[in-house]
């Protein structure tokens, strides 16, 4: 029934949950260690923000599907990190899977993550795949009490946590076109250091953006389109900003997958025009030596009986075949347009 | 009237056919050896498996296909081993036609199946091209008295056929996803041991399974939106979750598609790259020396006359000539930047 | 008006007729030597087939025209070799003209023939452009008086003419695949007897039959949708079936396009595999041995002075400096990784 | 606001101007060189045919359309021969423009020109570029009393002159055809004389019908749907034969593009396939002599002290070496499958 | 939450403002430095053009966005140079943003500039990134009180900045056309300076101005299927007109896309036929001379014991052997066609 099924059972370390308590006037927060802690929260007159990092420890996050009535089969869309990015509807919550995908220290090193995001009417849910994360300005914005995070919906919310994770993508794109340029320099330029992992790494890294941004590009039109009554209308200027940078973002990809295209294309004729080049040179140097050479072998045999050997002008005579054989045959490239 | 009109009348095996009857309290297996015995079955109060392997004797299928009132057209649909994967909803059933593909030892081995499925109100019936299949796991499931494929309608029974199907089109696309990586590191790091046969393959199993998969995407996409009777809105959340992967495995394939396709044009790349390489070494070597070789051929004539040979600082001479050509040689090769 | 206006008026031949009149008791067979004999048959109680072979002779054509209200544009489009498949609803009949592309004695005798199928209430006509055809079949199987052919409506017989026509694309088929299996033995296996243009051939072939089949796909399409009172229902459960072989042709040829292409590839890359290899050998015995000879020919100079002769181990020094010059360049080579 | 803004105003030729009065019993004919003379005509009781060569004339063009009511924007676009092909439906007329596209002497040299046609109530205006044009045939067709163009209404005399136009297309296309072929023959049966500027020009030639053909198709089909009070029933079975002829050209404009396509792929594998030839000539003939000759260069050497050359058998003995050698090179080359 | 955010914060300059009043009777211009400048000449009972030419300062930009009722999003996407063009309906205003690309001084100074336009009831306001901008013309109009920039609405105005801008495209496409018949004539005709970065370049080019006009054509799309009250009737054929020029500027692009293409490929098996002549002609000497020189070189040995040396008729008998092997060999190539 699952792609996923983990048939062994070793004992899979308990996830880090950190947990907010907000309002207009209230921010709290709370790091848990046990899903029997979440409920004593949930019926507090507060927005809750629950964040879970780590994926590993199936009873733990089954206990909270139980709490928040997560159907088996959305567990396992947040669990399997494979899972496409989408949005879906039910009646408790809007249920949204997508990909993070960010650097440190750039392109190097790219982590690439699983994210779930659920938002009910006063609760928020967000589930990684892996510790880091790109959220830290939110919890610092979290803390400003006149913020629109604390006075809007829990839409408003996860917004904002979409509008981070596209924020990175756009940054990546950066980063792939900085390279991109170097790479450029390097073909046009004629310099001689252009390794090819780096154009086939490159394109992965455009694929893997693509494969992200496409599923995100249909759930943002999606949210768009829906007429649920946890999405509010005043969020959809803001989704409809996010909405418009996925399409950027697809067109730079895009545009600069065409450029790599170009680039590589531009290189092999490169390669094929020195070729040429090296070849002409090659095959005017031995068309040219190799006949004269043969001639002064003739000479240099040891035969008995050579009248020209004796011959008292063979020597001049021989130069002047050397010479008009030689010009005779740089005509003959000349005309040809080899140089 | 028929593409498999089969005129030579051989006497063909009789397939195999076992048949389940199950309800909630219930689980009987019988062994089938002749289409007689299956009348019997049908009129029992419980629902009924009927899995026949083997689709070359016709005149067994066409008794079955009286049984249950299967169309001629439907009949060829199911003995035709070439037929498009489809779904077409009948009063007495649902049809659905399409590919097991999956592996017992790995990439070298794979099988590919024809299979059909009929679910009625109370029966399901499941053709096959040939013994082996991938239904062990299903009647393991069976045999749990509480599992839902013994409480829940007949349509739940064929989503776990088909899910079944889906899991090993995963499998193998994990398989060739692995073959990648190794045709990857043979080319990126330049390991020597490629074979293009293995990128020709690799691309021939994509290609099966993608044409199996789309017509199964269309078929689940219809499935989703059917309001037959047998179909239940209940079932309805399994089958977008099959929907899904065959969404996925789409992906994967254009992707890994996509991969090989860059890996074969870095390939050319490096080839020429490489030509490039051994060319300017044949060249420069050649270059310098087929010209000095000739100088020393004419020194080496036997002419009786050759004022030079007698000079006292000829062969000193001859070698500054020697040096000089060499150097100039280099020095125009490294303006170039052949090396 | 016409793309068609022949303007020289030789005597055209005239074309063969057959016209059978059948119903559930009755089969006639008449040959038609004059168009004014078949007026007498449509007035009988029975269905009338008359099947035209030729399409040379207009005055004839514009006679059998005349007798079934065809309108000149009809006409011309049964007369215009090159028209596109289509299917035009009138109301006296139901106008469908498509290719029939079938072979006699293999891949090297294609005969591609265009057909024009009319089928009224009482009468099916038919128009070829060749004496050949594929309905033999059919003569045989209207013999037959509890036939459906006898009993149903002219679009079950239309339909069975149609299903003649598409069942000789999936022989073409099956021939090409067995080529294209000839071909990528001959390029996986290299075998070194690839013909260019068979390559070539082929991939015309596929594009000749995509050309008729996706005009065919669309008709059987527009078919499929029709309310004309002579398109009954009965017969659309057949339509379906030949629709989902026209979508199977397709998709065959764009897979056997896919491979074709591959193949071609895979082929241009063990090219320049090959010439790498080849181009390496040839640098490596030129690199080596042309400086060699060049020393050889300097010590083959006939200077008088020249001290190195006189010397005692000069040869045995000179053999040193050969072995260590071939050691050193067969380790440069190595370490290249050349060989 | 206009891309055609000419600042320089020289004295522009008055266009040619032929005016046609037709009706089922009447046919004069007028040569206008002025303007002025238009009005006269226009409130007879019968069909006009305005037809002017020559688009450089702004103030007669202006003047134009001030009789007839044609907007400055509508009169820019009779007057931009980069126009795209479109119609556009006003009250007073159906505005179309299109490209002619023909020769008088093969595809050397094609004449494109930009039309315009307008057809009122009672009036139908052509606007051409260039003096020279398609229409002879339709001013014979005009003497005919009994003939459709002057029976039936301006929309059908408009489709009348479209129809000239498509055919033209045909033309061409069958042209190219025929270069097509003799591009095969050379490509296929191996001719020499392949020059690539044709591919190129021909390439060129595709796309440029196919720049017209396809606003045409979107013309016809518009045409078909409209339900404008000038476009009439009668008609529609008409322009539904030209809307084919412009899907059937785009089907042979794409196959003829894939055939270059194909044409040129096979090229470059065959010349690949030459090159390989060629090395291996001369890496087999280098690979043997140039060690051998390095040999014969040893013994060619004149030190003093060099043994072998005193021995008796040293002659027979280097033969041995030399054919040997030879013999081993022979069997490597032949194992390596290179001959 | 923006894309944007400057975290350094200089002192940025004010940018340039021009406000034109203007009525069918008045025409003021006004130099605006301060934004509180602006509030006065909004309740006058003209219409109001405002000018900003500058995006870097952002506090003068969020005054002039509260003065018309900005939302902070919509100044993000004036800010943001790149911001995909686009428009939106707001009650007070419609909203464009869009790319200026123009050039003063040929392809070599491609100024891209980020433009939005608003426009409401009566004011419109002009963002511009940069100085310079290509509106001079604009100005000039506007001075014509009887034009229609004085009579009609702002959504004409608008109108009239766009058509500028498209203008520039054309422009630029023009000399883009320009520089590919050159790069033409330097492929077909075999001019040997081609730079492949000029063909990089161009498609570079090409990209950029087809990446801007994509999202206007869709913006002209949305404006003439919009019903927002301050886009009248009347504007609607002007609309239209850019509308199409904007059709025919992406097929333009798409064709000359193909061009480059084309001429790319022709390029590159130009390269093989020169390659595949300098390798034959190599070969052919090679082949020939160097078996000569090798014979030649067996007779210039010196062992003492080599009777041929003795004999009368050596040398003769060798010249035999010497012209019989040429001859040979180039009948060879002669029948394998090499030359
Ligand atoms: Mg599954
Ligand atoms: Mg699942
Ligand atoms: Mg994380
Ligand atoms: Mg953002
Ligand atoms: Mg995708
Ligand atoms: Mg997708
Ligand atoms: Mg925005
Ligand atoms: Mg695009
Ligand atoms: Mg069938
Ligand atoms: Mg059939
Ligand atoms: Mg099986
Ligand atoms: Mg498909
Ligand atoms: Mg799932
Ligand atoms: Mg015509
Ligand atoms: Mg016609
Ligand atoms: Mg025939
Ligand atoms: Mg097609
Ligand atoms: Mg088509
Ligand atoms: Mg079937
Ligand atoms: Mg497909
Ligand atoms: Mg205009
Ligand atoms: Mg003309
Ligand atoms: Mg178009
Ligand atoms: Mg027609
Ligand atoms: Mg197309
Ligand atoms: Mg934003
Ligand atoms: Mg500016
Ligand atoms: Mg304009
Ligand atoms: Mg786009
Ligand atoms: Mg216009
Ligand atoms: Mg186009």
């Amino acid at each position: 029934m699952s792609v996923l099924n983990n048939t062994d059972e070793q004992i899979k370390p308990v996830p880090v949950m950190e947990l907010y308590l907000f309002g207009e006037n209230t921010l709290e927060k709370h790091h848990i260690t046990s899903t029997s802690q979440i409920s004593q929260y949930i019926t507090q007159p507060y927005k809750l923000w629950l964040n879970v990092c780590g994926l590993d420890n199936a009873p733990i996050l089954q206990d909270i599907a139980k709490i928040f009535s997560i159907h088996p089969l959305t567990l396992e869309d947040i669990q399997n990190t494979n899972q496409r990015p989408k949005l879906e509807e039910f009646d408790e919550f809007v249920f949204i899977t997508a990909k993070m995908i960010f650097t440190k220290s750039g392109l190097e090193e790219i982590i690439t993550e699983h994210i779930s995001l659920l938002f009910g009417h006063h609760f928020i849910i967000s589930f990684q795949e892996k510790p880091d994360d790109i959220f830290d300005a939110i919890r610092v914005r979290l803390e400003n009490p006149s913020g629109k995070m604390r006075k809007l919906g829990t839409d408003y919310f996860t917004y904002t946590l979409l509008d981070m994770v596209v924020d990175q993508y756009y940054k990546l794109i950066e980063l792939i076109g900085e390279r991109n340029e170097v790479l450029e320099d390097g073909i046009i330029g004629d310099n001689k250091n252009i390794k090819l992992a780096d154009i086939y790494l490159h394109r992965k890294a455009l694929q893997d953006i693509r494969k992200s941004t496409w599923p995100l590009r249909e759930i943002l039109s999606a949210w768009k389109k829906s007429d649920h009554p946890f999405i509010k209308k005043k969020t959809s200027v803001f989704i409809n900003d996010i909405y418009e940078h996925t399409v950027e973002i697809l067109e730079s990809l895009e545009l600069q997958r065409e450029t790599i295209t170009s680039l590589v294309e531009i290189y092999m004729t490169h390669l094929s025009i020195k070729q040429n080049e090296v070849m002409k040179t090659l095959t005017i140097i031995a068309t040219i030596f190799i006949p004269l050479t043969f001639i002064a072998g003739i000479y240099g045999m040891n035969f008995k009986v050579m009248p020209e050997l004796e011959w008292k002008y063979s020597y001049p005579l021989i130069w002047i075949i050397f010479i008009t054989t030689t010009i005779a045959m740089l005509y003959y490239f000349k005309k040809k347009r080899w140089f």
